[in-house]
């Protein structure tokens, strides 16, 4: 198993990518294939003792944070990205990873991958923490305008990701809505919540509001990618606030500052808890290979754990499981999902949104 | 002026409601109208020794927390929430609070005050805080779906009680989305985006995003109540959730602890900064007539804080500013708005998500 690693993208590429890879390498064992620039790369990896032991494959093109998702992968055939989808497509890697602009990400696994059959939207799947463990949502930004059909192929997909990837059995999958009863919510929730409760094979335990997602009342919450990223970035910015208003505080008192400073090691602690870079990438979830999208600013940390999710991934065959249980469950009923997307499809979707910032994994590249 | 509070609303009522009214009624001097079971309340007051400054109104019945709102307010015509607002209606308040089913507390403001001339539907008006003030978010929870008209005007009814109440000239008005641009978001907020940017005398600073409310990017954030809604319940478990964290690490380890000991004081006033109490409540706005919604779980502090609001309100004329901006704005054009409901046409948002839990001041109570 080898995973690709786009060394152009995000916000402290190739830096961050290259040691995020060298870590993966030497410390997970993950062979990597760092695609780039080769002599910003090379010059990279040279501060790394272990050097030798990540493979570089040269891209002469990048695509920017804010280029035009569909147009640069169409027209930088050479670019870091789309040659890290072409390893995969080619055998030569098994999963693709980028922190790089995340429309182009979702555009050429879309487009080169294809869908897997029964499923017309993928969708971005993050990790959260919550007070027990984590938990699973999707989708976090990908498809902002959702139907009833498309949140019952992602309640699918993040059981499967749920139960093989993080090792849940019969993960309690939770509708994100306004209220706990099937009737509160807005109208894509309330057929959302009578669709769910009529499928069979899914652990559905109904609604969940957003002060559940951190209580780990469910395993999957399921949302559309607008709420998805909303959820994302309201909490951000709750944490952000939190942390901020304690350390205003403290600042006010010296005995304050004396025992923030005693009790440090604990606030770092809870703060990593915090820290978007221990949950890695999240992985695009419905499309035939294995794309994992990182957030924008990651750091070698995040880049790691981002390479460790596709790992895993590839280990625990989530591509074959997600579309075994849609054949089981008789659910690859839709006529315009393909398993492989021959023409750019789906491009409307990726050019209205498909840029950096509507994405959880580029929240803060403004 | 007087404020009629129902006294048998919230999880503490009456003695937490009762409390509240005292304290605004001697500290913030504002007369006080206690509405409900006259013995029960008299037995609280009794604990006070300014205890008579409080008017006392009798009311046989109470709506449940979890009761049918339309038809509890037609039923229970003898219920607390009911005769508070005959008394708004009779001239002998001049604005209403309640802690109660907040279904039932919109069913009857918009029942028996009916709407301002121009609005369609009134909407929860909630105040969050942020790094450097305070921020108005609407709607937090009335209305579930809406229409770009709909958010137009929680605009206008917004920049009026930013300006009017909060002293906030020309307050900055965001729409929350995801993605700055005025391209990105769903098809409701690209829409509303348009709109805004092309209504004249709003101060609109185009998109904010969830991780922006905190920072104090708006005064005014306009959303429907679906997303308003989540975002007070997402930011209230993710403040949860961070303060947990840090209570878990801290009580790991004994030099921690002592810190925090040391820190106590700081720690506590960072902790009464994401208090709801400290918010008081949120105003119906749109109706023509004062309603103040008050948290659930509301304590004696929550209640003063929102009789205090209450009387801002009546002290700024907040109604009578958004009827003249509507009309100055020339945006008095809907048929379906009329400026006295004379039945309760707007049953099916009340009876859909009207009960206690769907909406923001509510979010503890199962």
């Amino acid at each position: 198993m080898k995973i690709a690693v786009d060394a152009m993208g995000g916000d402290y590429a190739p830096s961050q990518i290259v040691e995020g890879a060298v870590e993966a390498a030497t410390k997970d064992r993950i062979p990597v294939i760092l695609v780039g620039d080769e002599k910003a790369i090379k010059q990279e990896l040279a501060k790394y003792p272990a050097s030798s032991i990540v493979e570089v494959r040269h891209a002469s093109e990048t695509v920017g944070m804010d280029e035009h998702p569909a147009n640069a992968i169409r027209r930088k055939t050479d670019s870091s990205i789309v040659v890290a989808a072409n390893l995969v497509l080619a055998g030569e890697a098994q999963a693709m990873v980028s922190a790089g602009n995340t429309g182009a990400a979702m555009a050429v696994a879309i487009f080169k991958f294809g869908r897997i059959r029964g499923i017309d939207r993928p969708a971005i799947c993050a990790l959260l923490p919550t007070m027990n463990g984590k938990v699973v949502l999707l989708d976090a930004g990908a498809n902002v305008d959702c139907t009833v059909e498309n949140l019952l192929q992602f309640a699918v997909m993040g059981k499967e990701y749920a139960e093989r990837v993080l090792k849940l059995p019969n993960p309690r999958i939770g509708l994100l809505s306004i209220g706990e009863e099937p009737t509160k919510g807005n109208e894509l929730t309330k057929a959302t919540n009578a669709r769910l409760r009529s499928t069979p094979g899914l652990n559905f335990i109904g609604n969940v509001e957003g002060k559940d997602i951190f209580r780990g009342a469910a395993d999957v919450v399921v949302c559309d990618g607008f709420d998805g990223n909303m959820v994302l970035k309201v909490s951000e910015g709750m944490a952000e606030f939190v942390l901020a208003s304690l350390k205003k505080e403290i600042e006010n008192s010296l005995i304050s500052r004396l025992g923030a400073l005693l009790a440090w090691q604990s606030l770092k602690r809870a703060r990593s808890r915090l820290d978007y870079a221990e949950y890695g990438g999240a992985p695009l979830l419905g499309v035939n290979g294995i794309c994992v999208i990182s957030h924008g600013r990651s750091n070698g940390r995040a880049i790691q754990n981002a390479i460790r999710a596709a790992a895993k991934a590839v280990e625990n065959d989530v591509v074959g499981c997600i579309s075994t249980s849609l054949q089981e469950k008789d659910m690859a009923w839709s006529d315009n999902a393909s398993s492989k997307a021959t023409s750019l499809n789906k491009q409307d979707t990726i050019e209205t949104q498909g840029k950096g910032s509507s994405s959880p994994v580029s929240q803060n590249r403004e």
